[in-house]
């Protein structure tokens, strides 16, 4: 900590020198961004992964020159990996975490271009994974690549962890710490997001939330039968609703010992969100809602954002869901539901409770099926890595950082030996998981340079 | 009720040469049910409507030399219609009801052969509309062809109402009725269905159940959303789930109001409910199913099929139903919901009572939009086409016929100024609504034969 305040005298011009070797190569960037994009990389359709590694791999080797290796553990999807030693600061070690694996496109109706047809239009390259994670992983090669074309090394050695599966809830990352636990230490990580506000703030992203994703069915006939039949014959269709119905109350889990590992903030922490200004207005109109749930504003949301374990139903399916009335009993029904978790939930613990607490409700029959589990994680604000971070997102914004304590979402955190830093190119309207999905070129640029400079004064603390 | 048991010296000879025309031409008439079925005609998904409606035209001309008309209302599927006048006893006309449309053929994958390539697989065709409606509407010409050419005569006025919405819940029938309401009157109506039980017993079906079928709509934030903000932002799932909950615990419809206008069994009802041997044994079977709701059985099973009022989640969607786990808030959630009515509910008034109800529980913002409504509808088995219809089953089946106060299935049977009776070649595994669907070839020609005796003895009546 001391180490960071003393490094006052940062050289700006050398990272000049850097960001203007980026602004130069800005249009082979973008290139290289779009063959990713096209290149379909689906975890949860198993599309696309190998050759999407194949590309990460050709890529490392032919921008960097990097020595990249392809792991691949039976069933799992290739991890990407590549180090580049710092010939004068070899003593410390950043990790680059960022994954080319990407949500599915659908609905495939709701794109104004296809998903794996990657467009610019209005400054914006549009594209299925173009902001999550690609743009932030090609931006990370490049950022590297500029180091080493101006300085002909890096501040200190880097580590690039790129994975396949981060989409499918990081489901074998444990798997390749197991066979090769270096490559999950380090002095500090940036992980693979970031981005502005809608008030064009930077964030500083400090943790993230963990989550339990399972599918709840209900079944009974062997088939979808005569809906007249529901006079004397089960539906699984309101079988899942009951039972889904004692999950939740209000915003309330109803699972008995749900709350029980939560811990509460610490006063930092809290002093962090207060200072963190609401971006209520921009969501409103960013989804097109009239307000939260319950009327929650202020430091209520920011807590709810941050800190609140959530159950949602994610996907829900049964029966006829086609144009017109099909008078059908169905023979199943289904629903995804993923619960966001704080530190320190343990995912396998609540997934015991889940079951215990439907059979305990009579729903015995209806099934519980694991589908990705992960702890919460949470980094200090004062580690030099989140300093180094907060520093370089004022010089290179010019504008004084948003720090969060945690994001929302999630990430295998939590597998890495090491404080993290949450920083990159996005913002809010780049509908990552959603249709129309897009990275803003200015950002795309802007979130290298940042975190080119946060890794250069981390490098020095 | 007296005529009819005074017709005892009823003439089987003639009947028996009508029989030997069936007999000889059957191959021919099931070359007309696989043409039939070779045709889509989807009315929830106005497929394939039009052109259905041109080939019953056709066959109605072709095979039996009437001069049938092809009604077309604005925005409703064509009601086909012909009269067949009888020289012999033009003073009693008989109605026979069918429909040309079916019920739509997904979930295609769960089908052996495609659902438009009518095939027949050990004595049964195979394709959607089979058995639900196309082998009854094709046997009632068969046998109307085979008066024809044995008597050249027919027993009483033939009158056909074969119409193209039944699968939608009729909802434009009532239209047609008030544009020509003679073609729903006349003496006595044979109904679009009917079949054996798993016993190979004829069932005689005196009346339907009737139905509101609705869609229940929640919606929230103008597009998917990452699940992330589930924290802060209302799910329309949940919002959906919740609402339906309220809607029925256990097998009773929590609805104020929703009993009110249920009309209790007569004792003539109940002794019929009694005779009626149960097909639990059969039923479980067919549908790989342990049990009834509740491990109902007997009486009280035969009761709620007959006469429960139900409330049926035929298709549920929301959000993302693919493979693996995708971690979205859903803009939208959808129910669709088919209530079983019994006489003398009206679906006008308990939409109204539903709405009511969903405003009262807080759920004035989730939609329900209205698809269909029929009142039920029952005959007594004293009336004469009843009469006739149950010994005419006893003669051709060579067994004493089930009588079936109503079906738990609905229809437009309340349109009819006339009593009903629903007799057919169908049979339980005819898969009416399902993948496989299928016809039974010897039912096929027993079916035509038990509604020409039948038509024949009512027309002595």
């Amino acid at each position: 900590m001391a180490q960071t305040r003393t490094s006052v005298k940062y050289d700006t011009e050398s990272m000049e020198q850097v960001f203007r070797y980026v602004g130069e190569n800005k249009d082979r960037f973008v290139e290289n961004l779009a063959m990713l994009v096209r290149q379909p990389s689906v975890a949860a359709k198993h599309e696309g992964i190998e050759e999407c590694a194949g590309i990460v791999h050709d890529m490392l080797s032919r921008t960097i020159n990097a020595d990249a290796k392809v792991l691949k553990l039976e069933g799992a999807s290739p991890l990407v990996t590549a180090e580049i030693k710092s010939k004068s600061n070899p003593g410390k070690t950043v990790t680059l975490y960022n994954h080319y694996d990407v949500q599915p496109a659908e609905p495939l109706d709701l794109w104004d271009s296809p998903p794996w047809e990657p467009v610019i239009r209005d400054g914006k390259l549009y594209g299925r994974g173009a902001a999550d994670d690609k743009a932030e992983l090609v931006g990370r090669l490049a950022l590297t690549e500029s180091f080493l074309k101006t300085r002909d090394d890096v501040p200190c050695n880097f580590r690039f962890v790129f994975e396949g599966e981060e989409e499918i809830g990081s489901i074998n990352l444990h798997k390749y710490k197991k066979e090769d636990p270096e490559l999950f230490r380090g002095d500090g990580v940036v992980w693979e997001f970031g981005s502005v506000d809608a008030r064009e703030r930077p964030v500083v992203t400090l943790g993230v939330k963990g989550i339990l994703y399972v599918e709840l069915t209900s079944t009974n006939a062997n088939r979808d039968a005569h809906s007249s039949l529901a006079a004397v014959v089960e539906n699984p269709a309101w079988r899942l609703v009951h039972a889904l119905d004692t999950l939740k109350q209000g915003e309330r889990i109803l699972i008995p010992g749900w709350y029980e590992d939560v811990r509460k903030f610490t006063p930092s922490e809290l002093q962090l969100l207060r200072e963190q200004e609401s971006e209520e207005g921009e969501l409103k109109k960013e989804l097109g809602i009239k307000g939260f749930i319950g009327g929650m504003t202020g430091l209520e949301l920011k807590k709810a954002l941050a800190g609140k374990p959530t159950c949602t139903i994610c996907g829900m399916i049964s029966g006829y869901t086609g144009p017109g009335s099909k008078t059908v009993l169905p023979k199943e029904a289904s629903a995804k539901i993923d619960f966001r978790l704080v530190p320190d939930q343990k995912p396998a613990k609540l997934e015991k409770l889940l079951r215990s607490h439907l059979n305990k409700k009579g729903y015995r029959d209806v099934l519980v099926t694991y589908s990705e589990g992960e702890p919460a994680s949470r980094t200090s604000h004062q580690d030099p890595i989140a300093q180094a971070a907060i520093r370089a997102a004022q010089s290179v914004h010019e504008k004084k950082p948003v720090v969060q304590v945690s994001s929302a979402g999630t990430g295998p955190m939590f597998l890495f030996d090491a404080p993290c830093v949450a920083i990159g190119g996005g913002y809010p309207s780049s509908r990552a998981h959603s249709p129309n999905e897009n990275a803003r070129l200015d950002l795309f640029v802007k979130g290298m340079k940042w975190v080119a400079e946060t890794i250069d004064r981390f490098a020095l603390s």
